[in-house]
């Protein structure tokens, strides 16, 4: 890995600057931006990402190539180090002393969107409830509700999980799905397996939100499974029981 | 599937008895039980279970080929046809006119013992509250709680969604951890790949309850994916969301 792409939060340009003489004094080529156009190439051989996981969304969504996240915000599933941690994660470059973990993209059919984390289809705030119909290979739901949330592993410690959905290990062959505010008690989350192709009707057009991102109204979408996938470079020493301890207090261990 | 066998209910004797003329009248070969011994040899190409899902579980312990369940109690994920639905069944027998529902189940190492819904370590009703450590492939993670559960997709109609687990969908690659009653708010559901071993240590000796059944005081236990599978035979228009639409009212439409 010689050639590396640094993509930053413009918050974050003093970080990234430093970040970037440091690198080509240990003689890497770096692809420096806070736009996406030339990271968009694919030529570098890893990204790194300065910023929190709403950064690194971003920048999952631009490359196929390994990724590494360096936390800014107070949470970070996806983010493998402190901005602190520069020189710890330089030597563990030179040394090849990392895992990568590896993560599925779902895909928006009508806009061949990818989506690390969830799609949310959500009513406007003075918008009535709408009357949701979710069909797969293996049946169909109805939900009256503010919404639906189709989401990956990797988006189950996120918004999925605010809207009371179990955490789902990063490599289950699962998708979550889970209703936003639904009337009837209904409010349990859907485990389904990640071959099912998910198409999701609302009675009214609808937000359609891609990892945080607003594409605009819809009353119909379909989702499946994306054949893109990332690999994020962790510490050898990662696990991700270890990170739903840390930021969510989870399965941790109280003396 | 001409040897046919049937396992009932104590309760169901006459329903069993009159069932067993019926078939024996339409030329099958019948054999015939309350006790489990006679099926236990697997020789019945198919087992007719008249009872509810307590039922049910018990003889899916017991065989290796397709069951058929009868609906005796008030819910019945497991069962295919309610008790007054027999020529219904016997029609679907004759033409053939079904599908294959297939099912995985657990195994807990210790006992060699299956599992078709959920293994349960639980203190009892006048015992502390235990700690849990529970260990896999991907970590670890650690509960004060009451007692931990491990349900696969079967078992997340049952128990396991009294203790708020979400659905999975029976076949999805994925088992489901809930904690009883935990302290510090840890009381999500977490999901995980269905080839993990999932070891569970606990600090006191807890009930080990295994589909219902007490298999008395343990403290530590490994369980994970069994080879043992069992087909349902199911009405050809089933679907698992309709089920889930009947008996829990869940993705039910609301006119």
């Amino acid at each position: 890995m010689k050639y590396l792409g640094i993509f930053y939060k413009p918050e974050l340009f003093n970080k990234a600057l430093s970040l970037k003489n440091l690198l080509l004094n240990e003689g890497y080529t770096v692809d420096y931006c806070e736009s996406s156009e030339r990271i968009k190439n694919n030529k570098v051989d890893l990204t790194i990402v300065l910023g929190g996981d709403g950064t690194f969304l971003k920048a999952s969504h631009l490359v196929n190539n390994p990724l590494v996240g360096f936390k800014g915000g107070r949470l970070g599933f996806l983010s493998s180090y402190t901005i602190e941690e520069f020189d710890k994660f330089l030597k563990d470059l030179k040394n090849d002393n990392f895992v990568l973990d590896e993560r599925t993209f779902l895909k928006v059919s009508e806009l061949n969107a990818f989506c690390l984390n969830e799609v949310l289809l959500i009513k406007d705030p003075d918008q009535k409830m709408v009357d949701i119909k979710i069909s797969f290979q293996d049946g169909e739901l109805f939900f009256h509700a503010d919404g639906i949330m189709l989401g990956t592993p990797t988006g189950s410690t996120g918004y999925s999980l605010s809207l009371g959905g179990p955490i789902l290990l990063p490599n289950t062959k699962a998708f979550v799905i889970t209703p936003v505010a639904p009337q009837f008690l209904a409010s349990r989350s859907i485990v389904i397996p990640d071959n099912e192709k998910v198409n999701i009707e609302v009675d009214e057009s609808v937000n359609l939100i891609i990892d945080g991102a607003n594409f605009g109204k819809f009353s119909k979408v379909t989702v499946l499974k994306s054949k893109k996938k990332i690999s994020i470079l962790r510490p050898i020493d990662y696990d991700f029981t270890k990170s739903i301890k840390e930021k969510l207090g989870y399965g941790k261990k109280f003396l």
